[in-house]
């Protein structure tokens, strides 16, 4: 009997070319379907639910696939991060860039991105430092501090529904329209560290939609752009009136929502 | 008129096979040589003062090479840093994995690495949490805890001038003797995050000592070894008496020393 597989997958994205399978370059489908294909005997195609670019990480990405394979989907975990684990580079202590966090067996129907009903994000940022080499990865590090009340304030303007045209990048998926929900964003700061954290979570994302928020935010905090001013670039339905895309490496995926019930905001993830 | 130019060199060397230039893998000597020879226009090797191993970092690594261009040495980090990043893979707001961090013009008698009298390294241990994949190559992490008490009795057992074969990986550099003097050790806990800090300052340290001495300890640690067996571990001479080898992704290379006045230790490292 046919078998519907959920997984949650946990990445560093730094050394991938992105989420979807590419020939001739390194990516997290790839080598997830390399060590799914290995573990289960035959060759397997997984959907992901977000085709998440370069760079970007995830704690939460969500990925589905069929099998006939008789193994228990508890078991999945334990089996897929030791085959994950074998590109390895220096030692066996060292976890991989891919760890599976759960597998579970789902409806028939069940599908990891046409299920989903919705997404959470976190952006996180350093201000007011000197670039950390050993940081490049996973944030968007910024010499000048920014207005954190002011970018607040901007963040209101963008919760809601609202056409988000003027936040996408030409070239993403397909979609019939640009009209998007952005159900909360949150930002926090650590007052110690000076890290900033935002936390996005809407019923869907247009291509490069957050990474262009965090940018606009971004120029509201240095003073370039009014919080007043968002509502007008948003009516605008103009890529060019919205700040720069923030680069892709403060970008984590954080969850995949299937049931109305998920999207309670369980506030602000503890980075360690 | 020749110039001898002596680097201080910060490198996250996650994405490197090591320090020492080989043909056909990325090294940071490498690199280095690479972004010096595009920029004086000229073939420049250096000589560096730790041949550092794949995954070790540095905050201090140093390097030095003679040249007859009349550049003045404090403009170098700046040119030198632009050239090293056009390798960047993303966006150009994230720094690069090499940074240059001063340059300064010394006599013509000194050389990086034979004029070094001692070196401080760092050695980073996560304890009794999950594996953390974004931490997986800054840090060995350890899902069991660790006696830190224990550890440090063991660490005052290393302290002081001892033949340290039984702590040396065969297939290093030639070196006349195996006796070295660790001028200090030092392990430090954050109780909020539970990260352990080793710090080492040596006058020189044998292949792999820093790394096998961690090992030794963190079965102290954990009560395979006992503080007391150091003494007897070190004086029978067999590596074979000693504890792993720890992994390189949480060795640090912090600073290396010139003079004797530079012996002072700092104190703990602020790690941000």
């Amino acid at each position: 009997m046919t078998k519907n597989i959920l997984l949650t997958i946990e990445y560093d994205g730094s050394g991938f070319h992105g989420w979807q399978r590419q020939s001739g370059a390194r990516t997290v489908q790839g080598e997830l379907e390399r060590a799914l294909s290995h573990t289960l005997g035959k060759s397997i195609q997984v959907d992901g639910t977000s085709r998440t670019d370069a760079g970007v990480h995830a704690l939460g990405q969500r990925a589905s696939f069929q099998t006939d394979i008789n193994i228990p989907a508890d078991k999945l975990p334990m089996i897929l991060n030791n085959s994950l684990s074998n590109g390895r580079i220096f030692d066996e202590r060292i976890p991989g860039e891919i760890k599976i966090i759960a597998a579970e067996e789902m409806d028939e129907d069940f599908h990891a991105r046409f299920s989903a009903i919705g997404k959470k994000y976190a952006y996180r940022i350093r201000t007011g430092a000197r670039q950390d080499i050993f940081k490049r990865n996973y944030f968007y590090q910024l010499i000048k501090t920014l207005d954190i009340e002011k970018m607040k304030e901007a963040g209101e303007h963008i919760t809601g529904t609202h056409d988000f045209k003027s936040f996408e990048t030409s070239g993403g998926t397909e979609r019939e329209t640009t009209v998007r929900t952005v159900k909360s964003l949150e930002i926090y700061e650590d007052a110690e560290s000076r890290e900033i954290t935002m936390e996005i979570i809407g019923d869907g994302f247009l291509y490069n939609m957050v990474r262009i928020i965090v940018g606009t935010l971004v120029e509201v905090g240095t003073g370039k752009i009014k919080p007043e001013e968002i509502k007008g670039i948003i009516e605008s339905c103009n890529r060019s009136n919205a700040g720069h895309t923030a680069p892709p490496t403060g970008l984590y995926l954080i969850e995949v929502y299937y049931h109305e019930d998920d999207f309670k905001n369980q506030g602000a993830i503890i980075w360690m």
